[in-house]
């Protein structure tokens, strides 16, 4: 950590911020040059997390030298996590292939929706039984009765599943059915929420919220292993921008930045990214050739008829190409699409 | 609601549209133009809510012409809403002056700071005892034994309370200590959240999340009106902006736009907003003279040893000044800062 | 300047890197941290402008610590500059009011115009004769003739007078005409068009571009001063940002972080950051409460039939009223509106 | 078009904007809803551009329906545009790999870059001459000797070469030495300049602006397409965004984006976009993926020595490797890279 001084601070002023580093149990380093006075911090950064040193009088500026998360971080653990989800796994190599309903509307569609996801290549299904609606008056998801569909469906297909859980105090119940927890967008920073699916060692998928940065998001995760569950992973589904063409701004390149600080796996989302299926096939190709660990899609065998969210799902025969050029990147990037244990 | 076909869309296609909007008991109104066929829907809108009507084949984009919002518009309710927040009003002409520390941190601390804002004008003490905070490993606050602090100090100096409710469990908890609930910006899209106040009659100070749109706070604002709370009170506190000197984009044209979409108060809060004391005063006039209904500041007597937020707090005797001169320039506005029934 | 190196960056490194900054002049102060090394540079920085030292091997991050606008800077002068625009001040208490119709379109309505907002109050003249504009379709301006309609408009009315020029073969021709250049938000960072106007002695309004940072907006004010044209006005007129209500963002914080970075005046322009008369008025006082220098307002006497930028337009009554407002609100905050020498 | 009337529009209002369409030659086509009355506009659309509709009193909102350009418009033209540059064909599924220094520098330092990118598989040689910087104390080019290097090494190794033009006055000289001009992305809105560039018949390399949407882009080609050079080259190089941990935020989703709306090739700048080597080849790729017709990548073999842009470049072996991945990554794709025709 590294203090700038203001141009006009008095020797009182330096003297004091010198006292209160010390008073934790850091070494403050001296440098003064010819327009500024700075102090290097020297111990453990964790120590100061707390203490607002930007608030001193005569301080003009703190600028941390080691990131503030730990767990999740690089220099914690350089080899890349691989994430088990029910015998799929995600990450070093492995692709997770997430695909189903944005909402699980009925056993009948979901069936049909999991047959075609399952024959096309998909490795995980997806489907909400929670949905987060920015209206009140829009389509809230079944409930349990969702949960039982999908877990009936997955187990018939053979393929684990993952679920939203949006309040912490339905982690409990969500947990009795999925084998990957979702934490959605808009719950990135639900701190309780995060904290209750820390406590369990289920899986869970962490979506970037819109206005996150990729520091933020490993903050985020930061709270589910400080928990003690490591077995998280993160999601890049889009963020707020000034374009408003698509319905988000699909950003790549947090794909190869995550590399660079955190060991954590990370897929990416293009059907919330970009909201327009014509716009998801490119946008999913981009984000496996930029090395992500897995590709998340919304399929649906009637948009028209979805009660969430139906004009961002791909129909099955989209998904089925899709899956196919998927595949063949796949092998070029010598990345491999693993099927749970049981698998037929 | 206009549907707008693509260029070269069918007569079966456009055939189809009319049958499901009509389907829905509304009207159709087809209307050809030299390129485009443009389709008016005629009829109660709120129908078409759940309906995706962009996924039906041949549809280029659907211009929905009502608000999403309906309690929450200024078609509903032209006047402006009057929140009484244990007697002391915000909306309508009158300011709620909200101030106190970001975290209850102590009972002499909190006693201090309620002197002091109390001398300097403010009508409403605040201070946070569950905390949102973005690590882990930072202050999360002191719990219920800090809205105990925070209730009797409000009691001593004659100032309703407002506090931050983050989790759908702890609603009950926080209802029996404080005269309002805050919704943090984190948490205006968490519906559960947003259910559970709205189903208590407390007023609600609901924060406007850094990247949503003034559509979506009023949405969000829906939520709680939807469940039978009126008592709404809007914030801005700053969004997300590719300028990241100060903390935050003090959007202060937010507040003339509320006022021509809804009826509800909507005060500013530019502690959040910038997070620098040098910009806060400024901005604190600006939002009064754009037409907000209070302004809502972080004060703190030694922000160096605050446990969370010290470098945006200000001072006692700075937000003394201030208040000074916000009080002049609501004369000049033509404003009344109310005091609640009982007080001295 | 502070160099931070990487976490296993190696003593050869580091060797490296200290040979370089000496070899500029520069002395190189190390400081070894528990997890990080990093080397304090001491002496001119302006030196290492053009020395990319973050692409040196074992190099983690450059931290600046000096602002990198030079003459802009509050460091070089500390007392406010004050611009005179041929016998209109704007700056150090004094303000500019700017209002006119976006584009000259006749002699009859430029006269009818400059009327009423000289009556109102307004103390300098605009109207476009080039026009900026995104569509090649759209009209472009009068040129020379509206430059002279203009000139004499203003003549007659007492009025100096501002216009914008956005091509550097123009300066010359706009220059015999106008008493203030304006560089529109689109060119604030065509550094051929600011050198042409640094090499005058004309005064600048210098427009903030839609996404450049407040410093960005000070570097482009930079390339006018370095020349050796001291008279810059700065203009906020709106970012761009995610939420698409308005036109733009108004950033009214600007106004005050300016404050704390430089010397130049600087106004606002609320037609342009919001594109909607019913939010202008608010945010034109918001402006003038943060401290701004003046206010810049488009006003036209029938939007419907304007040939650009219509419906961003206040009708002279409306200017009148918010003149009006304007002026009890400078009254309050001590600001003064001086007139032209020879005005009336 | 479709103009939408405000709430409580009167029957003499509805009749003033009935009466304004059809003074323009087009037909009004109304439409009563339950609660707004709606007007559709049938005709030439491109006659309304220049009227302010929305100005009209009663008018709440004005939803056009075609796109603002014509000749960039898929409309306009179904089948792709392919653009050669001195017999290097760019766009239907021919891909410009243009690699080369941020600056020209030196002709010794041009020769060594220029024989590196070559024996990699770049087909067109970029460097600077007239550098845009931020700074007027930073590095600004050689001018007219950097134009007569790039030339020469160019012609030595077989190669067209790309070069910026920042000032309408210079693009005589820069047309005599250059294959291709460059717009950079700050000069996107500087119109005087794009109707220079269109008044030629040489391919023009236009540079997305770091806050335009995509619509502002094809507006911008729209410039030069209507002067009659149709020659023109989309480049997306990152925008900005909230997230300041790379340089930009490299909106890949630009690439299909533009598909749907224009028939002009696009290529995608990793270098501009992220500023960050570590990040550069996985968007690379990304961008291949994504469908793009080629990559611009910035080459230095010394980068701390690098009078501009150094911490951006890549290594020439580490543009190799990347090279030989889009290589295999275009195979799979289906594209090819061509050469110009005496290219050995």
């Amino acid at each position: 950590m590294i203090i700038v001084l203001k141009l006009h601070a008095t020797e009182q002023q330096i003297e004091h911020v010198i006292q209160r580093v010390e008073g934790m149990g850091l070494r403050a380093h001296l440098s003064r040059g010819t327009y500024r006075t700075i102090i290097g911090v020297i111990g453990d950064e964790a120590k100061t997390q707390v203490a607002p040193l930007e608030a001193i009088p005569g301080v003009a500026q703190v600028v941390p030298i080691l990131p503030p998360f730990k767990l999740a971080s690089i220099e914690a653990q350089p080899e890349p996590t691989v994430v088990e989800v029910a015998g799929v796994k995600i990450g070093g190599g492995h692709l997770g292939m997430i695909a189903g309903p944005c909402a699980v509307e009925s056993a009948e569609r979901m069936d049909a929706i999991a047959a075609a996801v399952k024959a096309a290549g998909a490795n995980i299904l997806r489907g909400g039984a929670f949905k987060p609606r920015t209206s009140p008056y829009a389509y809230q998801g079944m409930g349990e009765e969702g949960l039982k569909i999908l877990r009936d469906t997955g187990d018939r297909y053979g393929m684990p599943v993952v679920t939203e859980v949006m309040d912490p105090r339905r982690v409990e119940l969500v947990y009795r059915y999925t084998d990957m927890f979702q934490i959605g967008a808009r719950n990135m920073q639900n701190f309780n929420l995060l904290t209750e699916v820390g406590q369990t060692r289920k899986p869970v998928l962490l979506k970037r919220g819109m206005s996150a940065t990729v520091k933020d998001l490993l903050m985020s995760a930061e709270y589910i292993l400080s928990e003690g569950n490591a077995n998280v992973v993160l999601c890049e589904r889009g963020i707020k921008s000034f374009d408003n063409t698509a319905r988000n701004l699909f950003d790549v390149a947090a794909v190869p930045l995550v590399r660079t600080m955190s060991h954590l796996p990370i897929i990416v989302d293009p059907s919330h990214a970009t909201g327009r299926p014509d716009l998801i096939p490119a946008c999913a190709l981009a984000g496996l050739a930029a090395g992500a660990d897995g590709v998340h899609i919304e399929v649906h065998n009637c948009p028209e008829e979805a009660l969430s969210d139906g004009p961002q799902a791909l129909l099955p025969e989209q998904y089925a190409d899709l899956a196919d050029q998927m595949r063949r990147l796949a092998e070029l990037l010598g990345k491999a699409i693993s099927q749970p244990a049981g698998a037929v």
